[in-house]
């Protein structure tokens, strides 16, 4: 089949950039994860409105052309690939933001990182909490889109707990409006919550309509240092089960000398596993959560326990843990996994994945978002070992199953995407891949959006 | 058509019980609300398990049978209506509850009431915050179904915001399992949040699993006389655009006195409009957000303040509140809205539904959850003067018609039920609609769950 003459497309979008270069599009091939392969689009379109995002998909309805919506490219599981002969579809232009301080809501584009978003509503005192280590490089859209989690989501909750309504664009080029700046609203299906995580498959978001809160307090924070990371999941248990710490974070030996390699922060390299819990109670409840974290810490093992006050002193080893995926990215390329569990089954899983890292013979470094039970194994391969790169395919798989047969998922916050689309199954089971794929032909029935992503 | 043979179900439902006496049917046939007309139903079961439901749901979808399902009847929005010849599916019998206290989670059966699952958690020191005024008499699975609000949601969310997971059985009698005992999770579609607020149109919800927090410190009472409820919504707005009490309610002299008149606690039933506001901060904080709260009733027309840090006087302005709709239940027959806005609207909505009450001469008192912007006019009829039933009808869509004029929506908690369905398209718009309806068709084409409920 001939591909479709973008003529007609260029015509009907005004003010948004369609483009066609070569040398342009290959920077809108892969996202983050680099998944291997990705198609060569047929064009780029930087939309500015939900008008130009409608025309995109009323042309490509008619012509029956797949399009991958795309924000920022952080994407950590090939979501944003893209698709042979199809359009990349990039909100990176669509960055406006209206602030109700009354209603404590913001009415957003996509293309507006999450940091800014965080800025533009701090000028009135307000704070947008879904923090992904990324909320400098990563859009709103598609943190709304994978559902995007964080280091304050312990204690705060993920993005759909944040998100009151949007509008999106269905495949056909339909326009809807979901929800609203209504606090509560049970007019309905829920749809707004359907559209959040469904990673582009249903419909392309071009405005959101986002909860907020006060700012947050100053937090304090507790470090320690661990032998491995099994004791740090069972100090991250025994805080659990009494408290609700801001963060709750660990690193382990090889994510700590990666980012001290790359950064030269001071980190202590010797330290098998560093575990950081942040308290933003107030007055003398902030003290007393900090001191029984740092017992916590030390009744489970810690030889060192560094607590502070002075939310910067602190804010350098948050900095550290957000800093785990580039500073690994230096050292080799990367597989990166997104696995979480009922918590009771954290010291297991952990174990676990270090028995399949040795069993492999490849390295799996590991940072977690502890206190949800989420974790980031990362295999790093440092050369190009076929042999290694192989068995490194076989350890991927492992690490889901193994989350899987715990009541686990296979992603905790970064999504599905391209990578982990052959492990879905596993994790829902047949009845469930059924249903959702109802949801997805009932919505998109030529499967024009983002196809081969999660389904 | 002939009724299908109940014998055939009635042998595959081992323990559960399948009722066919009309007097017991009788008590199955409406909700609170009494939406007219009910059906009557061919049986109803009273399932005990999955598997029941199951069976349920493979002998109805075989014979094209109406399916209601049913949790403890306190529904405003005639959603549990019985339809003519169909099953009543009641979950009165499914009582069991398991709780995490490591992850914080609770896996509960439907049919536990509300304040049971509270108990049963806070012997863990946990909390299950949505809060519904029939909490001691609605059950958890309703509150699923409709996405239940209540008094701490201003503060702490709705129930869509502690649900993890469920198990829920879909037209045809196939059981899914979403989500899980998980803190986070984005494997693929966001299902758990679509079938929460569904009121029964999509499948029936037979096993919660619920996320939990630390038990809630002590409140902190204000409470205000106001001339009027437009003046306590000046003060609300002043008040959620700096801070985020953990209560903030409202009713006016028609409701203070009406329950008053029924439960005799004291109230001042001269007063205008009473507003109340909670604070659950803690230490200094605590003091300064009930003094700021206190300041901005005065600015904003209060006549006396009274400030209390004792939780039991505190609770009993709670108790007023919480009895609103029974004690004018025993004045008249009641139309209950659930009309929500933007806030900075709410004093325009408030006035307004004051003017329709003046323009229809028909008397509508009003509660809300204020600080949400969720309003509950009721309308009160004490007599059967069928002109007056008329103008009320007229009203009843007219308070919905000025919400949604307003960019509000025509229910924040109780659901569309059969009572508010004609309005809902007027809000959502025809392509939200047909959007809704493929998705109902998609998970249940024969169209037996809950027909007449929203769509
Ligand atoms: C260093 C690093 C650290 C990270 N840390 C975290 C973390 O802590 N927590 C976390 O959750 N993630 C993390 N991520 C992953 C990533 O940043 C998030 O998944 C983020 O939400 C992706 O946003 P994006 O704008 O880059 O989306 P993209 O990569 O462009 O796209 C992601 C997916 O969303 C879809 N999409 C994008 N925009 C839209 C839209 N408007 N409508 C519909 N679909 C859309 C895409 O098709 C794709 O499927 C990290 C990534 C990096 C590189
Ligand atoms: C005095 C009073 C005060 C109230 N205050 C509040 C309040 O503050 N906030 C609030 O949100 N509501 C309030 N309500 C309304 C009501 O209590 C809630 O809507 C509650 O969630 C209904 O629960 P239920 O078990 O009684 O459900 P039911 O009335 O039995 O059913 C409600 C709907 O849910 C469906 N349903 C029930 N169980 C299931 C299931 N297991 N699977 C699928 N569908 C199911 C039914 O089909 C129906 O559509 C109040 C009601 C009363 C009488």
């Amino acid at each position: 089949m001939p591909a479709p003459s973008l003529d007609d497309l260029a015509d009907r979008l005004g003010e948004a950039q369609l483009l066609t270069d070569p040398d342009l599009l290959q920077g809108y091939r892969q996202d983050w994860a680099k998944a291997p392969n990705p198609g060569m689009p047929l064009a780029v379109v930087r939309a500015r409105s939900t008008e130009n995002v409608q025309e995109v998909m009323r042309w490509a309805s008619a012509h029956g052309v797949p399009v991958v919506p795309r924000g920022a490219g952080s994407g950590l599981s090939g979501g944003a690939t893209a698709v042979e002969g199809g359009i990349v579809l990039s909100t990176e232009q669509m960055r406006h933001i209206d602030v109700d301080p009354v209603t404590r809501t913001a009415t957003v584009q996509p293309g507006l990182y999450n940091a800014e978003v965080k800025a533009a509503v701090a000028e009135h005192g307000l704070w947008y909490p879904p923090d992904p280590s990324s909320y400098e490089i990563c859009s709103i859209g598609g943190n709304i889109a994978t559902n995007a989690g964080g280091l304050c989501c312990v204690k705060y909750g993920v993005t759909t707990d944040y998100v009151l309504g949007m509008t999106v664009v269905l495949a056909d080029g339909t326009a809807v409006r979901l929800g609203g700046a209504r606090l509560k609203d049970s007019a309905g299906l829920s749809l707004t919550k359907l559209f959040v995580g469904s990673e582009g498959t249903l419909g392309i978001v071009t405005e959101i309509i986002v909860r907020l809160i006060p700012e947050q307090p100053p937090r304090s924070t507790v470090v320690g240092i661990f032998p491995d990371v099994v004791a740090c999941s069972e100090a991250v248990l025994a805080i659990t089960s009494r408290t609700r710490p801001a963060m709750l974070e660990f690193m382990d030996n090889t994510s700590i000398r990666a980012v001290e390699a790359d950064l030269r922060m001071g980190l202590d390299t010797t330290a098998g596993a560093m575990l950081l819990a942040q308290s933003d109670l107030t007055g003398s409840d902030r003290a007393v959560e900090t001191e029984f974290m740092a017992e916590a810490f030390r009744a489970h093992g810690a030889s060192e326990v560094f607590a502070t006050d002075d939310p910067d002193e602190g804010e350098q080893f948050t900095v550290a843990r957000r800093a785990a995926f580039t500073s690994l990215g230096k050292v080799g390329s990367l597989l990166l996994e997104d696995v979480g569990v009922p918590l009771p089954a954290l010291p297991q899983l952990v174990a676990g994945i270090e028995e399949i890292s040795a069993r492999r013979d490849v390295p799996i470094a590991l940072v977690a978002h502890a206190g949800d039970g989420n974790t980031h194994p990362i295999i790093v391969l440092e050369d190009d070992d076929e042999d290694r790169a192989a068995r490194a395919q076989l350890a991927f798989g492992e690490v889901m199953e193994l989350a899987i047969g715990m009541g686990g998922t296979i992603t905790g916050e970064h999504g599905v995407g391209r990578l982990k689309a052959p492990w879905l199954p596993a994790q829902l089971g047949d009845d469930v891949m059924d249903l959702s794929r109802r949801i997805k032909s009932a919505l998109d029935p030529q499967g024009i959006l983002n196809p081969g992503v999660m389904l």
